[in-house]
């Protein structure tokens, strides 16, 4: 047991080593049965193919890796479970099994919200080949999503611009942690806060909400308010609120040409039911029956009775419609009331639009222009509805000191072979230029000298490059059995994720086709790859 | 504390009252605020079209919302919370919090594993509006994706024939619990497996695994056995398992022409290690290096040399390349090994495919032909790739006896009012014909008797239907603060989905332009209906 296990954060009970595919149990039983307990292996975890047709990704889920190694132990009912599964193995390897534990392993990585590319390594595992392949699925499900989710609320980020962003997933995420996962992941990703109370619990996040529409639906007349009283802000005496709304009502109707009987009593009963409940913070759906008909008519009337006893409203949200057309009319209708009477912050209301956005809808809005400022986005954000799997794969690099290749007919599926350090080199602007891979007894990149970047399949595209700044990327996070270095909060990972995003090229992180950047292998590395290549492949025969 | 809680089925410690959206709790205070903590309300759960462009819903996740209702009770540590996110909340209304429970709730639901259509509500939930309003994030959260999940693999299933079906998407599930969730109700709809050992421990499905490309190029010689000999099923007595599996492979590459020198010796010191393992089950990947060329060669000489020592193999895995092609040519060999050497289970092997598979491969292969008889699928099960999300809502229907209406100008969005009760009406042939809605003081179907059915919306679309056999389809589940009738395993649930799945016509199952099955209102209810439409539309005026 170490700090990092009473950590307030999250822990969460089902991710423990039986969270794992069978195979890794069956492979490590035929590893134990041919003595391969002590082989040394190193293993890579890294993508081929950044996702939503983008050319950059965001790596996630690191701590919670890390967290899951603090664990890892196999249960006296998890050992009773795997001998009715492989009934035929030998006892001792469940005496063996029940002893395994992480402490032999080591966990390069890089920093947890750093925006990467395919082929990195974004994890190296290096340790005794049973444990280090035990780990395998359980680190793909960790990281593949929360990466996949960092990656698209980044996105939205790019698009949205400095509008604010709230994730509204929980409903339509894939289980309830799928939700929870998604409110962690978005908010490093650059989304302002959400609306899962409980992942502002667990971390930290900041939480919003107003109400549904079933609110305004339970109410159908003044009748069912409860009180009319509302005690001013300015004084501190009871005032009827009701009578004033209705008041400011009748005014707006003549001012805003809205015909009278087409207001609905009941949004405006539910309206000030809810301006009395939460009179600092008053903010609410205008979509129940009509935005231009009634809900926006009623929202400004209790907004100007709130201001007459000192309150200060934040604003609507609309969930249907024409949304890019419904806010042009509702910041009217706001500057409209800011000069007329006054009131410089009326015409500054948040206007929310939450009707299922994604990223294409921001960037079309974008275009035909709109007033909206704050985005509510649900289905598509956490879902990633464009593409729903990252593909991260582990593969074997190394075993007793020998490199091993995965072969592929298919070129982009060979892997890199053999332990690789990584370093990201910058211009002199501060732009990030490339990622270089180097075996590990090269001598590192310098500063200002030149070093021949060369493309690891395609033997014609090579490039001398000159840093002007240079980052090693791998860094030691996992040793004897405990974390190494201090883990980042959420905040401190969201704003890697801003940082290095910003030392990207515009072109790089554009949504629609985007530049490609680099990912390269040293001199050396090319020439070992494609040696060890040429000895495991099979040579065919003319006949 | 009921029964329910100390079953050996899941719990997860992330189910609980704060895994909302905020605006459930700011509603609960407005609520309270305006005196509505008694009022009784009704809201419906359903969807309003079906997913992946099908003409059928399975419904799953009941059981985990009735789980969820035994433990709904807000925690010391939830209140603190609350308190910190809503500062300007009275603190009676946190008293009031803290002692709520599910305690005057009732759950009306279908069946879990029902096929299911759209605007039928899934659950009937009734009590006070707080504590109602209170669930719906969370029902939500664990029926839309259960759901969906299980919808998918009932796809799968269809198209699939008599193949066997293994989930294998636990490393690109969303998070660790969309893992599970996907192999508990991927298994509920029609799958035989999985190869998640964690939902086999849980769930008590049956688990399925071979090893992984990087157990075979971590051999790459026969002197990295550790034993060659192995001890024969017939006789007791140790054998030169290496000996015997050279032998055979010699004689294979003669037989098969294939050309010695390209047949990978790590490959099958990888398969020997496996067989010594696994001799009863012995089931591997051939394509690490080529099929044709090698895998298959080397799986039949150890196959061949098991057989000497009385082992029945069971076959093989391929993961890349031509599926259908390669599924002949190992087919062919199968069977010609099986009359050469008169070995009849030899033509019988499993071929198993797991190379990024959906529905559509599977139909695609059934067209063209081929030999695979077990399909292993991942990412396009689990993440629901064609359609990430069921949009499942919760619809206000009654309130204190009055029903309520949610109107839109999307026809398609409009609300069915009050409670309903609901039929499924069979034809003469066992065949479901139409499931009918009813307003609960109605007079239900009878057999023999033609009952007029409408089209909730289009006043010309009506029917008379005379059922030979009728089901009431929404039962009691929840009622005094717990489970008021026994839950079905999860081998009732997938008894459940294939029988009511097999009651729908073929047409209405295929995957290609399926029919629409009917879901119909009464004639009181349709009436019912327009009228409450009309009392609540705003007349516009034209001027």
């Amino acid at each position: 047991m170490t700090d990092q296990q009473v950590t307030p954060r999250r822990q969460n009970g089902i991710i423990q080593p039986l969270l794992t595919d069978l195979y890794q149990i069956t492979m490590a039983y035929a590893y134990w049965k041919s003595g391969k307990t002590k082989d040394y292996s190193v293993f890579d975890l890294f993508f081929r193919k950044n996702p939503f047709q983008g050319e950059f990704t965001i790596f996630a889920g690191l701590e919670e890796c890390l967290k899951f190694l603090e664990v890892f132990h196999f249960s006296n009912s998890d050992i009773e479970y795997l001998k009715q599964t492989m009934p035929t193995a030998e006892n001792d390897f469940f005496e063996f099994l029940s002893d395994l534990s992480a402490k032999d392993v080591r966990i390069y990585a890089l920093d947890e919200g750093t925006v990467v590319f395919p082929r990195v390594p974004l994890i190296r595992v290096e340790g005794p080949l049973i444990v280090t392949q035990l780990l395998e699925t359980t680190f793909l499900t960790l990281v593949n999503y929360a990466s996949l989710m960092a990656t698209n609320a980044s996105r939205y980020r790019i698009a949205a611009g400095n509008a604010k962003l709230l994730e509204f997933g929980l409903r339509r995420a894939q289980g309830p942690d799928g939700g929870l996962s998604a409110s962690k992941y978005s908010y490093i990703g650059g989304f302002d806060g959400t609306s899962n109370v409980l992942a502002g619990k667990l971390y930290d996040i900041p939480v919003n909400g107003t109400h549904a529409h079933a609110y305004v639906t339970s109410f159908t007349h003044f009748s069912e308010l409860r009180s009319q009283l509302l005690v001013s802000k300015k004084d501190g005496k009871s005032y009827d609120f009701l009578e004033s709304t209705i008041t400011w009502r009748t005014e707006l109707s003549s001012v805003f040409k809205v015909v009278h009987t087409e207001v609905s009593d009941g949004e405006l009963a539910a309206f000030i039911s809810f301006a009395m409940a939460f009179p600092n913070q008053f903010m609410v759906l205008v979509d129940t029956y009509d935005v231009e008909r009634s809900g926006l008519l009623n929202f400004c009337a209790v907004t100007l009775a709130l201001n007459d006893l000192g309150f200060q409203a934040i604003g609507i949200r609309i969930d249907s419609g024409d949304i890019a057309y419904l806010s042009f009319i509702a910041r009217e209708c706001f500057l409209k009331i800011s000069t007329k009477y006054n009131i410089p912050w009326f015409k500054d209301l948040v206007i929310m639009a939450s009707n299922d956005i994604n990223e294409e809808t921001i960037l079309s809005l974008n275009e035909q222009g709109h007033k909206i400022n704050c985005f509510g986005i649900g289905t598509h954000l956490v879902t990633c509805q464009k593409q729903p799997a990252l593909g991260c794969v582990y593969k074997l690099v190394e075993l007793n000191g020998q490199a091993r290749i995965k072969l592929s007919q298919d070129v982009g599926k060979v892997s890199l072979p053999g332990r690789k350090e990584a370093y990201r080199l910058f211009s002199d602007r501060g732009d990030a230029l490339i990622d270089l891979l180097l075996r590990p007894d090269e001598k590192q990149p310098d500063i200002g000298e030149k070093v021949l970047c060369r493309h690891p399949f395609e033997e014609s595209k090579r490039a001398y490059v000159t840093p002007s700044k240079i980052e090693k990327l791998h860094k030691i996070y996992w040793k004897d059995g405990k974390v190494c270095r201090p883990l980042p909060s959420l905040e401190q990972i969201r704003e890697n994720v801003a940082v290095t995003l910003r030392s990207l090229r515009s072109d790089i992180k554009r949504n629609h086709n985007p530049t490609p950047y680099k990912v390269a292998v040293s001199d050396h590395l090319y020439t070992f790859l494609h040696n060890l290549w040429l000895e495991n492949a099979p040579i065919g025969e003319l006949c």
